[in-house]
Order: structure tokens, then C-alpha cells, then sequence
């Protein structure tokens, strides 16, 4: 809550509430998280930030649980303590089991380990890993 | 190759060569990549992180695709241009399509942009998302 | 308060004294913010910092709110709760309007989608971008 | 260049044809940026991208000049080297002077630096920096 | 707190209990810190990670406190108060005076501005840094 | 040399060969590296710098290359592969081993892995390690 405050949504403007409204309805939730109401003072953003996720997040070549642990794993790698709970537990409501959760966070640590060896010692990219 | 040159099996020492087998048997391939060649300077962490890696990268309650995709996106968001092209050629190799590469990739450009907007305004995490 | 303690004016140093009286007839404010308090442990560095901010954030080839706003948005990207805080706090004092704090982090949050699809796919730098 | 090859116009698919052709007119060259060539494989992250980055760059409250500047300290402090360059460049083109751009890099480093000293002490928010 | 509650030793099952044990005997404290508690929902990764920051953490080339303090500077450089607070207790315990604190963040903040203006300059890596 | 052009001694100007002078007699060398000559586009930010990293690195507390090496380390977290391989090279040339320099870099390997593993599980910072 440190540069904005949340808004509720008999504070938030028409556009800001229309979003709101489909969150609700496609989330199947009674009210938007505080990721939300933080982003409704600025309605433009709000509204090309849902409309993105939506497409973004939709099942395609990755279906919607893998897609939602990568979400986990870089907001980790990025340190963002918001965004790993909340779409923690957005992975645990599309089926991540806490076993899946414990392998994801060591994948996560490992990478995060073997990424600082290489940008050490700085390894040339092997020609197989080229694109051709 | 910016602090250390790769060393190959010839240059490398006995705990080193022991290793370079393993990653080869393991993975059924000629040669070990130029990461492990890099890290051969050092046998003991050469040993450490391939034997950690082994077990991480492990079928378990994740299957190793998913892993491996979960590799490049934290590798990505580290900005770790060889783990990057690394993993993804492992993907590949596990089955990753170039589809699911690129929706892999969205999921972690979208990553980046909610974690700043939330690093931003820090919105309180919700209730529902903390440890029961 | 993790690691060590603010120190008030009447805890500091008389070096760390002198920069706090510095700051506050500077900024023209009764007393300065907890960050310097937790440098003054350290006045040598204390010192340092804050004739270099001094210097750096002063009126030049850019206005200090565009300056300040780049502050902001280096501390978002960088995760820095305090720093995005306070800063935004000094941006907002500097005249930054609501509507600007907003397209500032909406700026931020797009570049951090943009810099991780470079990071990912790394194109090359275009030649009319290399310095003449 | 690493994991995907940029497609040229002629390689591309008839989606990513328009995102060209647009950027193409809206920009006023001849040829799209590498970066656009690499996003060619995925249309619809093309699209998207573009779409958002076109409203998201727009006059509004901030001019385009002072957020292409801010764009460009964000990839500085991500280590995007081809978002610096060519954010870069984009600042130049509309008007950034190199004296300004010396002054840009030199408050990134310098939030760089006192982030690092804010991270280390974590000092408390003060309460005149909390949302109201 | 966020998304798994630390187990204590009654709560954890016998594979994360040896390890509490064993890290109770080799730092001779009573309890384990919350880090090891956390962790102790999956067994393996809490097995391994202990087992190997002993091995990194032992004497060798370098002395156990500079490995603390190098510790304690990447985990500032990354941002994880956690392990900040917890490795500064670590390395104060092995020797580390508020003097000598105080010159480790003025080296990280320090590294971490010319690092800044590095990534936003990139000079070309000199001859004599070359790997031979 | 992404975004400017390195000055050598003949092209800067009289402010900037002031500071050329002073690495080059402070340190024994004949050049100074490509890092200064980038800065010297801008005098003030080049005689700030160098005049603070002769500051910050001097002996104290600490001894210089334990802040070398604490520099590395940084670099390293921070993904500069130019701040790493110059400052690797400073380390060395202070007396750093090669089996120095792969202890220091598995330490922040394992310090990445635990921060990774900190950012994501987010303990409660143990009372002992609050500042008194």
C-alpha cells in the first residue's frame, strides 16, 4: 500500500468498474484481488493489463496450470512477493499439488544458481544451441 | 569465455573426466557442453551442481518438460543469455514446439510487466493467498 | 530495520550531523528521512551519498522531476520499496501529477515485458543503433 | 540471434505483414527492428505488443520524449542491452541530447547504488511517504 | 509467511528432522532458523541444500567469514532481505564488525552504480581481461 | 561500444585526461581501461566515479582484496559481464588464486539458489536477526 491506495469498487470510475465486473465474472469471484484495485486508478492500464492476461493465459500450446507455474517461477527469479502468493495460489486452484509447488521452487533455485555460474565464467553458446 | 578458458576431457582432471562420462551416458551425447567445461576448473563444484541437477531435473510429482520449460523462463528473466539458449535447446529436445516456445516466452514478458506494475504500487497481499 | 538501527540526530556522529543539517536546510524540512538515518553509522559513506545525489539529481541538460521520475522508475525495476517510496514521494513534491505517476509506471511495467522478449529471443542490435 | 532466426518480410506470415506495414508507417522508415523480426514468429504477440507499446508510448500527461527516457534507464537497469540501444536511439530521434543522455545514465547508476544501500539497511518507510 | 508455514521439529517428518539435528550440532544452536523450517516441507530439497552449503561454506581458499560476507553481499545485490538479515547474523558471529559492514555495502552500492553504467555504456571487455 | 564511442587520452577533454592521469599514475598503468574512456563523455560523472571508487575501495576494515572480491561477486548477482571480468582481473593482480576465484563464484551460485529459494517461500526474518 505504499504509493497508491487500493480502490473498492464504489470508488473506482466506469471503465475501472466494467473491468472489475469481468474479472468477477470470469474468475467466478465475489471481489477483484488488491492487484486490481491498486492498477483502477490508472483505467487505461487496468483495462489493457486484463485484457492481455486473459489472451496471454488462455489455453493454447501450453495449457493453463503450466502456464500459470512459469508465471510462479519468474516472479520469484524477479522477487515479487505479490505476485508469487497470488498466482501461487492461483496454480494450487488449477491442480498445482503442494508436491508440484516444492518441485517448481527447486527448479526455480537451481536455475537461479546455474545462471549465476554461467554469467561467471561466461561460457560460449555451444553452435547446437543456435538458431539455424 | 570472458575469465576462464573451457577446458576438454584431455585438459580436465580425473574428477572432472568422471563427470564429463556421466553427463555423456546420461545424456547420450559426444561431448559435454561448454558450461560443464568451463566449471571443470573447479572439480568439486563441477560435481556438486551436475549430481544437484540430476536429481532436480528428475521425473517426480513435474514431469521433465515442464521443468526444463520452467529452466528457460527463470533464465530468461535473469537475463542469462547461455542458460537461456541452453534449456531451450534441451526443451526442444524434450519435445518443447516452437508454439509452445512462444507462448512460453508471452507468459514470461507478461510476468515482467504485472511483477513491476506490482513492485510499483505494492498492493497488501489478499487474505486467501497467505499459508494456512 | 533489519540489519541496523536509524540513528537520530542526537545518536549521529558530528560528522553525520553536519550532512543531516545539510540535508534539512537543503530540502528545507525538520528532519531527514530514515534512509540517511541508517547511513549515519557510516558517515564517510553518508557523506558521500548525499553530496553526490546532491550533484547528480541537480538541474542540468534534464529538470530534476525528470530526474526524479527516473529515479522512480529505476527503483521499481530494481524492487525497491523504499527507494520507489520515498523517491515517488519526492517526485510528487516536484510536481508530478497522478496521471504522470501512472503512464511513469505503465512506461515502466511495458519496458520489463520488452527487455525480457529481447532477453528471450536476443535480436541483434540493429547497425543505424551502434555508436558512430 | 540465439533461439529464433528474425523473419524478413517475405518470410513472415500475412498477421505479421500488417504489424510491419504498420510500424513501418507509423515510424516513418523503411525496414522494422530486429526485434520486431524475432516477435514474427508469434503474430499474436506481435500484435499485441505493438498494439500496447503504441498506446502505452503516446502524449498523455508525460510527453513521448520523457518516456522514451525512461524507457531506456529501465532496460539500463534490467542489463537489456538491445532495449538500451534502441530505446536509445528512439531518444535520440526525438530530441534527447548527449548531454542528457550522460545525465540519464548517471542517475540510473546512482538509484542503482542507494537502492543497494536501501536494500542492505532496509530502513522503515517514513509515514509521509504512505498512500493517503 | 507467504505461501508455505514453517514446520517445526514436532510438525516435520523424519528426513527433515535428521537434517535439523544435524544443523543444531554443527552451528550448536538450540533451534533451527525459519529458512530450514520452511524448507522442511520437501524433505529432499531441505537434504540437499544444507548438505550443500556445508560443503561451499567450509574453510578452503577462502576463510568462512569472507565467504559470509560475499554471501551477505549478493543476497543485498538481489534484493532478499531474508537472507540479508540472516547471513549479516552469520557473518557478524564469525568476526564481522559494523566497520566492516559498513565498507560492504559501500562496496555493494558501489559495484552495483558502475555496474549500472557498464550495462548502459558497454564498454568493450579489454584485452587483458581475456581468459589465456 | 553499443551506445557511444570510447575516448582515447588525444580525443577527451582536459577535465577527463586530468582523471586519465590520475588512474594511470595511481595504478601503475599505461592505459586506462575501456570503462573510463566510455565515462570520459562526461568529465563530472568520470571525476565522481574515480573519485569515489578510490574512496570505497581503499584499505580500511577491510582489506582491498577482500572489496575486490566482494566487487566480483556483485557483478556476478548482477549479470555485468564487463564489471566481472575487469574486476576479476583487479582481483587477481591483488593476489586472488584461481582456487579463490571458484570458491568465491560457487558462492554466489549457492547465495542465488537460496535467495531464489528465500524470495520464494518468504520466512519471517528470525527475531535474533533484528537490529538491537
Amino acid at each position: 500500500m505504499a504509493i497508491v491506495k487500493p480502490l473498492n469498487y464504489e470508488e473506482a470510475d466506469p471503465r475501472a468498474r466494467a473491468v472489475f465486473e469481468d474479472i468477477k465474472a470470469t474468475r467466478g469471484v465475489r471481489d477483484v484481488n488488491n492487484f486490481w484495485k491498486v492498477l483502477a486508478h490508472d483505467p487505461a492500464t487496468l483495462e489493457r493489463i486484463w485484457s492481455d492476461l486473459k489472451r496471454v493465459m488462455a489455453p493454447g500450446a501450453l495449457d493453463p496450470l503450466t502456464k500459470e507455474m512459469i508465471y510462479v517461477a519468474v516472479s520469484i527469479a524477479n522477487g515479487c512477493e505479490y505476485c508469487t502468493a497470488s498466482h501461487a495460489g492461483a496454480a494450487r486452484a488449477k491442480g498445482m499439488s503442494e508436491a508440484m509447488l516444492a518441485e517448481l521452487v527447486a527448479v526455480v533455485g537451481m536455475a537461479c544458481q546455474t545462471n549465476a555460474l554461467a554469467q561467471a565464467y561466461r561460457p560460449e553458446i555451444d553452435p547446437q544451441f543456435h538458431a539455424k
